[in-house]
């Protein structure tokens, strides 16, 4: 098995790249934005996640032994494209928004500058990612809000392809989420897992008894004991009878959750074990979790919902080419025209415009290409959101790995502090502040 | 980076073996089914996806020295268990639906039998990768079903993670798309892939003119243009100019697609180039794909619509353990008794009952444990649904690889000729045929 991600890649890309060698155009600098048009789902905010991930599948992006030969096999691209390919690497380099913050309609997310040839290569690899996991991301920032101070962990990984339940659990982390029960995000990431019995594990033995016996035997009193296979106030009963008063949790993941989370409250409550935590696990998503928010609950478990991106598993982002060089080398704005898809043209400079520690605007500076604007001296009290993340093919190493996921969670936290109160709400809305263009060719 | 599997595992998978191991219930036979117990989304069938991907996926399912150091380092489980793992892989056997089979609520799509211990550890892994595939193929037969005879391309891959695009190409090409823009899906399944240009490649060259002369003398005359970059009435006008009236075909990637598809229908006539094809691909979903039947499209093109399941990206598949043996070795259905979560206990054999080659019910035999039920006596009209997968350990050489996933295309072309015709309306209902259960005990 080949550890290159080269041919995550649509085909048409290579065909591009064919006829651009040819005709001489493959060499053209270029400025490629990766942003989305509108927040989907009605969101109020977007959550950029993925951005770590990315810069270490860009390095692996090379086009080995394998790879050619199935490109040659298969007829995919010519000679010169197969030799241009076997030298391929990124030298190009790539700005942007830090993994962790907010992100609105049109906000230049990443942007790609380098040959036509090298840049637009990267097109299907670099939307498959952020789309994924920014999606996740927005998703689990709205859980995280609902749940306030009460713990989430990530427990969805059955409801995902196997590689990307990896991805959730790491951009769930990323927005606030606790834990994961994903053993694989937690090796490759450095995310906490958590995680003690299933339904399987009672119905394996003779009795729900001996059940719970062996498991704290196995786990100590600390443990979580899932009450729910049989009859949940026998099953809390049981618990506490085997595990005392000192038992850690009881988890519950069936039936209508404020009545049940309130009866087992009062019961643990009447046999004494007023310490024990409730986690509760069935089918929960941000609304859900914020009807829960009165109801004695201690900790939550979200599957489905946030694998999925709950109702919005794609952020819908697109890759542009906004601004290249002509044959004299001068640079120039280009944008689709036609129709219902009309993107900005233009190189994108951003910052977030903040009063009194709120957010205000997403200020976008358009320009015709190279020229990077002057942020200090034109926006002194916008925050500029661009960081370089690839300088000449050379990937900033804090960004990625797992310390490159703890940066993402912390930056998070704080510029999630800015958002205005009414982006807090979960209702479908507008984004919650504005997108401002102003334009800095002259 | 490792190709070990294992990790894809929820951790308390490995905290109920460990405890297991300790009060020797690790050792008792069981049976555990996967199944969905519903069709999610108001689907009418369900196509199973996914089961050759996760077939050798088990067989990469190892705790090697990185595996081990993980859950060793992060104290996961005790030294027994990191023996019992070291020595681990699965010797028990799986049976189920082949792939690109229909399945219904209930439907047993695989039955997994060996030990407690070996047979527990699969959960994650199996519904990952049957959960996303299977969401997939079911979007994509409906696709299928509302393009008729006309071709399906998958090109998704940039609104799904990047391993996830690979396995949903190939759960669309299961279930009747054509092709796929995924070249790895190409690389590693099999499946024909294409694609020519962006809008990228337009504007990237001085004038639209460029840009299609370039890509004809580079892939010839029989290559697709796309057309609507800056006006699509200029666009096709001087794609006929550029390639002549031989052009391919051209792509419409925006506006209202049953007037644009007719206008360029006219325009190409008009202009005598009459064999050009046209292909839309523009947010298509099987809705879309049904509007635009009575249009003089060629060809479609999908992207998110299919590698998200179409609303539905999971097919919320559960794993469950129903049968068990005993201390003394006596085999015993369970399930889940409480509240909403019901499931029935008990090993299944199911059948599809057709009448004059249409399918009238999804029958199921259900039995304490581990006898089979005798097909060719008790239902002589019914087919069998389930085949050997697993034995001993040993996989099934006919149904992994690319070889696997042509024969599922196959299989599901042929079960699919057996629904009834209720079954192909794209709204929201109940399943097409009823499950009906039958008591095999006596």
């Amino acid at each position: 098995m080949t550890t290159s991600t080269a041919l995550h890649t649509d085909r048409y890309e290579l065909t591009m790249l064919e006829a651009a060698l040819r005709d001489g155009t493959a060499h053209r600098r270029c400025v490629f934005e990766l942003f989305g048009r509108r927040l989907p789902g009605g969101r109020r905010f977007g959550v950029v996640a993925g951005t770590g991930r990315l810069l270490s599948l860009i390095d692996d992006f090379r086009f080995g032994d394998d790879e050619l030969r199935f490109l040659r096999d298969n007829r995919v691209v010519d000679a010169a494209t197969l030799a241009f390919l076997a030298d391929y690497r990124f030298r190009g380099s790539i700005s942007g928004y830090r993994e962790g913050e907010l992100y609105f309609p049109g906000s230049p997310i990443l942007t790609v500058e380098g040959t036509f040839a090298e840049a637009v290569i990267l097109e299907t690899l670099a939307l498959s990612v952020l789309n994924h996991d920014s999606a996740v991301a927005t998703a689990a920032a709205r859980m995280s809000i609902a749940a306030g101070d009460r713990p989430l962990a990530e427990m969805g990984s059955r409801r995902a392809a196997e590689e990307s339940a990896v991805a959730a659990a790491r951009a769930a982390y990323i927005t606030g989420f606790g834990a994961t029960s994903n053993l694989e995000a937690g090796r490759r990431w450095g995310i906490p897992t958590m995680g003690t019995a299933a339904h399987a594990w009672t119905l394996l033995h003779d009795t729900e008894e001996d059940a719970f016996r062996s498991q704290v035997e196995a786990l100590g009193v600390g443990t979580t004991l899932l009450v729910d296979t049989y009859d949940t106030r026998r099953g809390v009963e049981l618990a506490v009878q085997v595990a005392g008063t000192r038992l850690g949790g009881v988890r519950i993941d069936s039936g209508d959750l404020p009545t049940v989370a309130a009866e087992v409250r009062a019961q643990l409550d009447a046999l004494g074990a007023t310490g024990t935590k409730i986690t509760v696990t069935s089918d929960l998503d941000e609304y859900a979790i914020a009807s829960l928010a009165a109801s004695p609950v201690d900790a939550y478990g979200v599957g489905t919902s946030v694998v999925t991106g709950s109702g919005t598993p794609t952020a819908g982002m697109v890759y542009k080419l906004v601004a290249r060089q002509d044959a004299a080398g001068s640079w120039i704005a280009v944008a689709k025209a036609s129709t219902d898809k009309g993107s900005k043209g233009g190189r994108k400079a951003a910052f977030r415009t903040v009063a009194d520690g709120t957010a205000t605007s997403e200020l976008i500076a358009v320009s015709d290409g190279f020229e990077h604007v002057d942020t200090a001296s034109e926006h002194p009290d916008a925050r500029p959101l661009q960081v370089p993340l690839v300088e000449a093919g050379r990937t900033d190493a804090r960004y990625v790995g797992p310390a490159g996921v703890e940066g993402a969670r912390s930056h998070h936290a704080r510029v999630r502090e800015e958002l205005p109160v009414r982006a807090l709400a979960l209702s479908k809305s507008d984004p919650a502040i504005p997108t401002v263009y102003v334009d800095a060719r002259e």
